[in-house]
């Protein structure tokens, strides 16, 4: 009887490890961690050379992080991950708005706005009327709810990038439905932008041949009382990065059409939300 | 036909965004790891939370890492990885002498020494005489073989982890066989310590149940002209961690036995090394 590591028995060398006594999440987490780990190791037969570049891409990763950067995150987005845990954490019935991530620009108490308000405060990009319902899945609207929008100004960046440029609050606004569920405010077009690349996820990305553009869109995170929050963006149905997003957050029921109009602003936009009521599964 | 992401195909989603046009490893390497994190994040159901904490995790250890200190080293110490990848390519036919991993503290150029040198400079510990024989799998003596062995002191530290408090070159030397393929040295017994772990690697050790501890171990790094190099450590037969290694790596052949003896040391470890050819497969 040998407890020793070798090749074969990698996966239990490690595992039978852990005190049978500690966190059972954590011992299940890990106990998949180690043996994906190790069956990928082994497919590949990765190199000493190759695990040599890991380890300093992760430490080249873990050094560009800031408040503001977060280089892991962007390495958890370009792989799919982010996404596949936000599909994995909000099933929801056939019908219901879907979901997509939040990203990293979102801000809690954007301000309060009446509905027809203008979200853009820095006069840039072409203006874009937003409506639409926010309904239950029967199609009754939904009074009180909740509807947070944010985007980028013009030039791709959401005001938090550029505090020293744009006006605070610049693209975003929260609006309070009525009796008949609807909402209706003005913002820009929004447009496509590239992901922050100069780092360890974007020399991957090229090296992949994968551009580092999101298609445009606008973000939405919907609540209201006894439903499921909804957290999640529209995309603009002409964008040319609809079908690569860098971060593949592009859903086909998430495809809004936007049409020029002849109205007070250029585009027009039309979207409703369907909840899910939170005790329903 | 939809290409975007689904639950169902969020490997493929991925791994079609590739161009086929770049290099060829490092698709099949990135698709195979798409493929492994993806299955382990369905099998767990991994929640968002801890994404969450797994980027904490990632962004904590890349924060501590210096050119001293290596937490991602570490990670994929505990994890088994690092001798998962030694084992992969460091395959041998039975007999051979077995690799284990080189860790982080061999320095290259440590002084060419005499047989029967003593390689303890700061006087503490006890005495142990290291000898034995490189041969080649027939048993032949290889004259010329360079056998560089370094170990921690008394304290569980290697030199150059304590430059200001060990002499330079404690505990390290190299010595060149003659014609009769045999090596004799004195240095300590080395003794077990604890991998550096008040980072979060440490702090995953500890919510697993398991101890950060290495078994007593003498570092040898081998090599021949014509033959493969070997990368081991010779482990002390009596050590309490022997079944425990924080990193995994013990193997059974590299256990040596260690006896008190009457002679000049404390103590006394034979270990012969058998090298394989260059050429050989």
């Amino acid at each position: 009887m040998s407890s020793y590591f070798t090749e074969e028995q990698s996966v239990d060398a490690v595992n039978e490890r852990v005190d049978p006594n500690t966190n059972p999440r954590l011992q299940l987490v890990m106990a998949s961690l180690v043996k994906h780990l190790h069956a990928f190791t082994k497919e590949v037969e990765l190199t000493q050379d190759e695990l040599d570049q890991a380890i300093k891409f992760l430490t080249t990763a873990g050094h560009l992080c800031t408040e503001e950067r977060q280089e892991f995150i962007l390495l958890s987005d370009v792989l799919g991950l982010s996404m596949l845990v936000d599909a994995i954490n909000n099933r929801r019935p056939s019908g219901a708005t879907e979901n997509t991530v939040l990203g990293p620009f979102h801000v809690k108490g954007a301000p309060a706005r009446s509905m027809g308000d203008n979200i853009c405060l820095d006069e840039k990009g072409e203006s874009c009327h937003f409506e639409g319902k926010v309904v239950d899945m029967d199609g009754n609207p939904i009074t009180g709810a909740c509807v947070d929008a944010w985007s980028d100004n013009a030039d791709g960046f959401y005001d938090i990038q550029q505090p020293d440029i744009q006006p605070k609050w610049n693209n975003r606004g929260r609006f309070i439905t009525g009796e008949d569920g609807t909402y209706s405010f003005f913002g820009i077009k929004p447009v496509s932008y590239p992901i922050p690349n100069d780092g360890p996820v974007g020399k991957l990305l090229e090296a992949l041949g994968r551009h580092p553009y999101r298609p445009a869109h606008m973000h939405f995170l919907v609540t209201a009382d006894g439903y499921k929050q909804v957290v999640t963006h529209t995309f603009l149905g002409d964008d040319p990065y609809l079908s690569s997003d860098a971060v593949f957050g592009v859903k086909d029921s998430l495809i809004a059409p936007i049409d020029k109009t002849e109205g007070p602003s250029v585009w027009h936009s039309k979207f409703d939300f369907k909840l899910v009521r939170a005790t329903a599964e």
